[in-house]
């Protein structure tokens, strides 16, 4: 699945993530009112809005990218029925051929953790029968248990040639309370960094590793270092845009081949009809703004990209 | 809602948690057998063995005890039907008067814990109405991503009269991994308990705080050291039994008042009868069984804690 991704990266010119994160407020008001109208004011009625305002995005941007992470908080909030559209949106996703980035931060004991990975990567037997429970392509994984919670994961990435992105350095304002503390006068993000290298390298694809690395776009410096650290783990970048990242803090993220990372933006993508740059579209738009900020993300990152100086041994 | 699990506790003279984290190979041959039958070897005849199978525990051992923990990820392993069945655990028991710890280990940047924080514990608003997602009373939180990723779900504790668990000292092998690692000659978790007590304290209970924390049973050293961290902090203490936790490594953990604690046991309660000690119940028997585990769990703390000698300070 990490050469899939790598491929459709290629073919769009695109390091680009579309993070499907709906909440109700991004939801244009017609959709809304739809919604509301066949459902009441309800958890499905909610339900069904989210889905038809994904649905919109997806079809308007998935020529253009290579893979969307829906965000599995933005869909539990509406208990069950969330789940059923977070599925749907997977389901749909995959049928318009984007790789499908779960969101889920999961990690837990050993025999825990291996129930995540069945029940979002692979497979659960149920007597001589096996069903995909969530069927993402990826998935985010948490590694605060340390290497228990985190090889369930790598197991069932091998058996389905799927792949994980652990967190390392997150791009939250704390993310620094933990992470940055040192250790042997290193901050932990970096031994984490070592960690998911080491993990990688017993799950290798053609050029990078099935076992990726979350690193927050708003710590460009430290990606700078984890990028040596990890020179063969594909790098999530969230944090661009909306929380304030810019192409040129993207650079470091990449390796020398042009590849390694892929740039995530939710609300700047998906709720872009309400910034002042795309209120023109309007909220009927709101589908044709979404393109259009893809659009403008590709060539920030590739004129950031293009203008980079690699050092001789990045 | 900690004053509520506090009453239970005194009330059953039981510091005791059961983990309803049911794995399809502990549900009894007759149960999944008429599930099957009903709705074949699909994900819903698997959801529906595990509702039987927790049913049946929960209503053998309701009067025992003050609170159950179902653990999340062994229903999304089934996909949408295991997490239907996550939500009818949670109501049943709920109607039966017991304290629900959802055990979901979330955390994520402030407004995506926001979400979840809203969809477990909280409500989520849809136009003029609000809606409680999955309502457990209490969950355990993951906190490497610092206060950002924590602060949304005591923001809703402190709304809904509701607790969180924070992770501090897990119980699985490799939490050393990263948790033991020494910062300015102190290991990681005690930071982490320093960040609990003072998260708890502007989330005061009347003798204990909404916020607690996690501490594995196979880790008792640690569990006076943290003890003494957070005093006003409850903790819950997995790891008792199938881990390797016995009722001597547990006093450490309780306050002089005989509280603070409460032991969670999932395997050793709910697959007893799968043990030579309850063998004689039978596979028919596992709910009988499973009351039997509790009561022997009860005497084995309350014998642990006569005997323990607490520190003039303590």
């Amino acid at each position: 699945m990490i050469q899939t991704l790598i491929e459709k990266i290629q073919k769009t010119g695109a390091p680009v993530v579309v993070g499907l994160d709906p909440m109700l407020s991004y939801v244009p008001e017609q959709l809304r009112k739809k919604a509301f109208a066949e459902y009441g004011e309800t958890l499905e009625g909610a339900a069904e809005a989210v889905w038809q305002y994904n649905k919109g995005i997806v079809d308007a941007v998935c020529d253009l990218i290579p893979a969307v992470k829906p965000q599995i908080a933005m869909y539990e909030q509406f208990g069950l029925e969330g789940l059923k559209v977070f599925k749907k949106t997977v389901d749909y996703c995959k049928e318009k051929g984007l790789v499908v980035i779960g969101d889920i931060k999961r990690g837990d004991i050993g025999s825990t953790s291996e129930a995540y990975a069945a029940g979002h990567l692979g497979k659960v037997a149920v007597g001589q029968n096996a069903f995909y429970g969530f069927g993402e392509d990826f998935v985010t994984v948490n590694p605060y248990l340390g290497s228990d919670g985190v090889k369930p994961f790598i197991k069932v990435c091998r058996e389905e040639k799927k792949g994980i992105f652990v967190l390392v350095k997150t791009s939250n304002p704390s993310s620094g309370e933990f992470q940055d503390r040192l250790i042997d006068g290193r901050p932990l993000y970096e031994l984490v960094g070592e960690k998911v290298a080491e993990w990688g390298s017993e799950c290798m694809g053609r050029d990078y590793s099935y076992v990726g690395a979350v690193v927050g776009a708003t710590y460009p410096e430290q990606g700078r270092i984890l990028r040596g650290i990890m020179p063969k783990a594909f790098i999530l970048v969230p944090g661009y845009g909306a929380q304030g990242g810019r192409g040129a803090d993207l650079t470091h993220f990449f390796n020398k081949d042009g590849l390694g990372a892929i740039i995530n933006s939710s609300r700047g993508i998906i709720a872009a009809y309400k910034q002042e740059k795309y209120a023109s579209y309007g909220e009927e738009g709101y589908a044709d703004a979404a393109r259009a900020a893809v659009l403008d993300m590709r060539e920030d990152i590739a004129g950031a990209l293009a203008g980079k100086v690699f050092p001789v041994s990045g």
